[in-house]
């Protein structure tokens, strides 16, 4: 929550401060037509096809404002929508962004979260074309939908993979999990006592993982590239063995994925080390790593093992042999989706 | 909230709730390429523009479940949205729907609810495409995001209308929210004596209008089918001065209503005079009526009073003219926005 200057939200009422709030919008993208300010933005794809995600996000259950700056959280929360939208193999080209908030906000709280959001919009180049801005009895109430669009022939879905396609993987896994791990420790270690100040250091790849997670654009533009078109796709949200479970489930296809393959970075190893806690457990089901996980035909190895930071972690295979992970000393441990669940006791 | 059996959502966890919530959904318009069961949904508007509005509702700020049935509030939840989209001039096509809630709800809460949002998607042809469902640790809160499509050349905005034109209205002005008023009295009356049953006899309008809401598909098909193009349009949810005000900011004109034209129902006037309340200003500034405000050259005069169900209650003017409501004793009083404001103290 913001320090110093305070400026009541009623002091605006609703329209002030959407107008305040998005006032200096620019329009980026030619498909938008008109943003925010009339009943319904207008927009246009003639020849693509219209890509839609949307997120709800609940403040006690999805993010913690102890240690969650509003910026960082603005960032997220537009993040982890593009990042569904380039998990269709699309590019994000707009967002609508409806927030209810306390009367313990006030104008300069949420002038950061939008900071957030619009850096970033401005890095995707994502118009914000509308939203809806209400009070709340209780805590913050974030909802975000993304609008995309993708060529016809170039759209993945989850329900494409084929027996023998590979299984590929972006970036690394478990990070923001262990990142989260550590925000929790250091809440409760340092409750209460305000003069003293965490540390971080050695550490900080964890806290920007889980406070700042990078949609992989870089990832869908390098795989355009190269030509490759996914045969199934997905982006990593709760959790690896969660997310292969879906594209096996609906392409009708087993997996068989190697432990020693799954990319974990070196500050997720010993971060586990010092929790004591399983580190495939963690990268196979930490979940909100916002990564792409892809099948590819096994024809394109060669193409697709020379992709900058994407690993071929193993295959998919015939239904009837099932999904599983091989351990380092040849085991088979049958993937359960132990992943996120808001809605589990 | 459900009485008799209750199941527990945990039974079902995030993934087997959508799949029970969306299972059997017939997706109904061919711009609908995919729906449910990806990481977003799929649409395809080849020649039209897309329209894109969204609203987020918050318990004990927009709704109150003592006295709002789970199917009314997932019916008007969709209904209000489809409001927005008429608005432009376009029709409806798409919804997204986000739910987070509490434990305190059980499945066949949701049940009702996802009940009341597919009759009203049936009712208007509109595909529920995707969503999120999840948890909250305080009240209910709902996000819906609805796409619709128009005709390049038929989109209407709130900034056409010029000087003369007409000022338009479909409908009646204050019922629901003197149905609203109606249930606070009831809940305030009757709060712990739960034997004792309301007399609604004779306000059922009232009622229906506060809790079920019809969008006005059926004024924009009147419009297009008498070749009428408004020249700005917007739907009545904070009431009509609130939405007057915004048509005249952003098309730069003033107007002039006439207080004995604004159309009233006769069980609005009956419970404003019970409630001792003014009935204009009621019908001025109640709010939530979805009602179609619109404007049309004069020159369409003959043609518009004789569509159905809409009034012409003054004209734009010039904008050094102001905006005034004319009273029945030919007074002029400058309109104010008194509408519903979630933001103010």
């Amino acid at each position: 929550m913001h320090e110093g200057i305070r400026t009541e939200i009623a002091t605006l009422g609703e329209f002030g401060l959407i107008k305040h709030l998005t006032e200096g919008i620019q329009l980026q993208n030619p498909e938008t037509k008109y943003g925010v300010g009339d009943d319904a933005a207008v927009l246009e794809f003639p020849d693509r096809q219209v890509l839609v995600t949307t997120d709800l996000l609940m403040e006690g259950v999805h993010f913690d404002l102890v240690y969650t700056p509003l910026k960082h959280l603005g960032y997220k929360s537009a993040m982890v929508n593009f990042s569904d939208i380039y998990a269709m193999n699309g590019r994000p080209k707009q967002m609508t962004v409806s927030i209810a908030v306390s009367k313990r906000f006030c104008i300069e709280d949420l002038d950061e979260f939008y900071d957030g959001l619009k850096l970033a919009c401005q890095r995707h180049q994502v118009d914000l074309v509308g939203g809806d801005t209400t009070s709340s009895v209780t805590g913050l109430a974030i909802s975000i939908t993304c609008i995309g669009s993708a060529d016809k022939e170039q759209v993945v879905y989850r329900n494409g993979a084929k027996p023998t396609d590979l299984i590929c993987v972006s970036g690394d896994l478990g990070a923001a999990y262990m990142g989260l791990q550590l925000m929790e420790r250091e809440k409760a270690v340092f409750q209460g006592e305000t003069e003293v100040q965490p540390d971080f250091a050695g550490k900080e790849y964890l806290l920007e993982r889980f406070l700042k997670p990078e949609a992989r654009r870089d990832v869908v533009e390098r795989l355009a590239k190269a030509g490759i078109r996914p045969t199934a796709m997905m982006d990593v949200s709760d959790g690896l063995s969660s997310e292969l479970l879906h594209i096996c489930s609906q392409s009708g296809t087993g997996c068989r994925v190697y432990e020693e393959r799954i990319p974990i970075d070196y500050q997720t190893a010993v971060m586990a080390e010092e929790f004591n806690m399983n580190l495939s457990t963690c990268a196979l089901n930490g979940g909100e790593d916002y990564e792409l996980l892809f099948t590819v035909p096994l024809a394109l190895r060669e193409q697709v093992s020379q992709l900058e930071d994407v690993k071929v972690i193993g295959h998919m295979t015939a239904p009837d042999l099932g999904c599983a992970l091989i351990t380092r000393d040849g085991n088979e441990l049958e993937l359960k989706a132990q992943g996120w669940n808001p809605l589990k006791e």
